[in-house]
């Protein structure tokens, strides 16, 4: 197994990438692939014991900032994040896995690796916390625009994720709607559901409401880009700004900061369950190639959970459960 | 000031339905005609010291229940809130508020009090409580397609609601999207921002993200019905899940417990910030009429607070600011 990191892909980088990669060389036992800036990348190894662990460095002279058009794909073919998907490409790796400028990263793996045969538009996927545990979430931002057909097709690629990623034997997929019945919600909505309804391969559940989807009731979530990313965002923004009112409350008593000295334990378990770094980063679903595309603020525990989602998609031959979803 | 309230819209009429009207006429010192079965409100309002309250009934013969379909509207003309609604129509009411089956009561009024000039869609809006205090979003579930002058208008009125019921001089006026850049979004989105760039008597601050809306980033937040409706649904789930996974938390730690106990007044102050009863009913802008429409599930302050927004939308001329606003 080897994960091709783009090294150079954090705000930081490559400071948390190669710690991130290290970590992951040592606890999941893989080839770790460092694809950046060979001097950068080799005075931040020279920090780590990495003796036994296969981390290779591959140099690319170039890289791409956050702030950068997504043209700067095409203009700049040595960038650390093209050189990671030739080399995903060419099969001398598994998969890529970057916290580069996302919309560069995603034009990168698409015009490097293309899209698998039937797939009309990839979708951005992403883990997101509930009562249960977690569900996946797609698409979050790619495809503002959508049609009843890809709605469909994200349901299978999200479908195959949950199997052979989150490993669930027959994940509850549902379209997020303004409510649960058939006729509810958007035409395109609408018009996806009767498409899911015909197709006995998914567990398709219906549709579910903003409400269902932090209570835990599908396991994968079906929306267009702009409902998803509005879904991602806002219950970031919502869990902070909730936490910032409990603990402002708390403030201004002084009997309730002695109490919640004694229930700090209880939020750093909130913590935990929200926290990004958990659950690794997105991942770009319908390439033809496992790609995973993570914040630029990532850690290393991010980037190691990213590259470990990178890991279980390539383990779970996901692009074979796509293509046969399809 | 006359409000007309449907007493038979709660799914316990017209218990919380006259209690609520109770508090609003004694609190506020107006006029509250309470519409629906006679006898049953007659029974109800016993209950009560009404001495020096004005709360005449006016008698309608049926009702509509939370399950009938908005056929019912038309079939059902004696139905309460069909009657309330022409009570405002025929000017013997300025405004009319009801609990009741939400597609029937913004048909009934829709039907009954017709559009304003210039509004192509009346759209559903709520307040929204965030860290600063409150915002008012809209469409919050009527119209899952829009087209980019639906969304205009939304704006326009959003912001006379802001300006007319909330009491802010210049509301912040946003349209939900992907990014706060001004080619973020879905096309339709994008042609809205170009709309109301024009605009230069309303206070347009461009595109707010999901993050932004909890934190307060905007007084009037403006989205299609899709979007609007999974905000507030996912907001109140998640806010359950949060507060469920804490408690859950504290109780698997003895000393928690005890700090959770101390911390408890930190706990209801948030609880009474996310109470529905709190803000009121949804409100119904764009139809010719001051009309409120709330949860079935609205208990009497929840009613009492509804009533307050109808007053208010009444005394700020808030119809004639929309009409200006066009």
């Amino acid at each position: 197994m080897k994960i091709a990191l783009d090294a150079m892909g954090s705000d930081t980088r490559p400071v948390p990438d190669v710690d991130g990669a290290v970590q992951a060389a040592r606890e999941f036992g893989i080839t770790v692939i460092l694809v950046g800036d060979q001097d950068k990348i080799k005075t931040e190894l020279a920090k780590y014991d990495t003796r036994g662990l296969d981390l290779p460095i591959v140099h690319a002279a170039g890289e791409i900032a956050m702030t950068e058009h997504v043209d700067a794909v095409k203009a700049k073919k040595d960038a650390s994040m093209n050189v990671a998907v030739r080399m995903v490409k060419q099969k001398e790796a598994d998969a890529i896995v970057t916290m580069g400028n996302s919309g560069a990263a995603m034009a990168a793996a698409l015009f490097g690796l293309g899209r698998i045969r039937g797939i009309e538009r990839p979708a951005l996927g992403s883990a997101y916390p509930t009562a249960k545990g977690r569900c996946f979430l797609l698409d979050i931002g790619v495809n503002t625009e959508v049609k009843p057909e890809y709605l469909y097709q994200f349901a299978i690629m999200g479908a195959a994720y949950a199997q052979r990623v989150m490993g669930l034997a027959s994940p509850r997929v549902a379209l997020l709607s303004v409510g649960e019945e058939e006729g509810k919600g958007p035409l395109i909505v609408r018009e996806a559901y009767a498409l899911l309804k015909q197709n006995r391969q998914i567990n398709f559940v219906g549709n579910v409401e903003g409400k269902d989807v932090p209570r835990g009731e599908a396991d994968v979530v079906v929306s267009d880009g702009y409902a998803g990313n509005i879904v991602i965002k806002l219950s970031e923004g919502l869990a902070e700004t909730l936490v910032g009112f409990i603990k402002a409350e708390i403030k201004k008593r002084p009997v309730a900061i002695a109490g919640a000295a004694l229930a700090k334990p209880a939020f750093d378990a909130l913590k935990t369950k929200l926290d990004y770094a958990e659950f690794g980063g997105g991942i770009l679903l319908g390439v033809d190639g496992v790609t995973i595309i993570g914040h630029g603020r990532s850690n290393a525990k991010a980037i190691k959970n990213a590259i470990r989602v990178g890991k279980q998609a390539v383990e779970g031959n996901m692009l074979d459960a796509i293509r046969k979803g399809l």
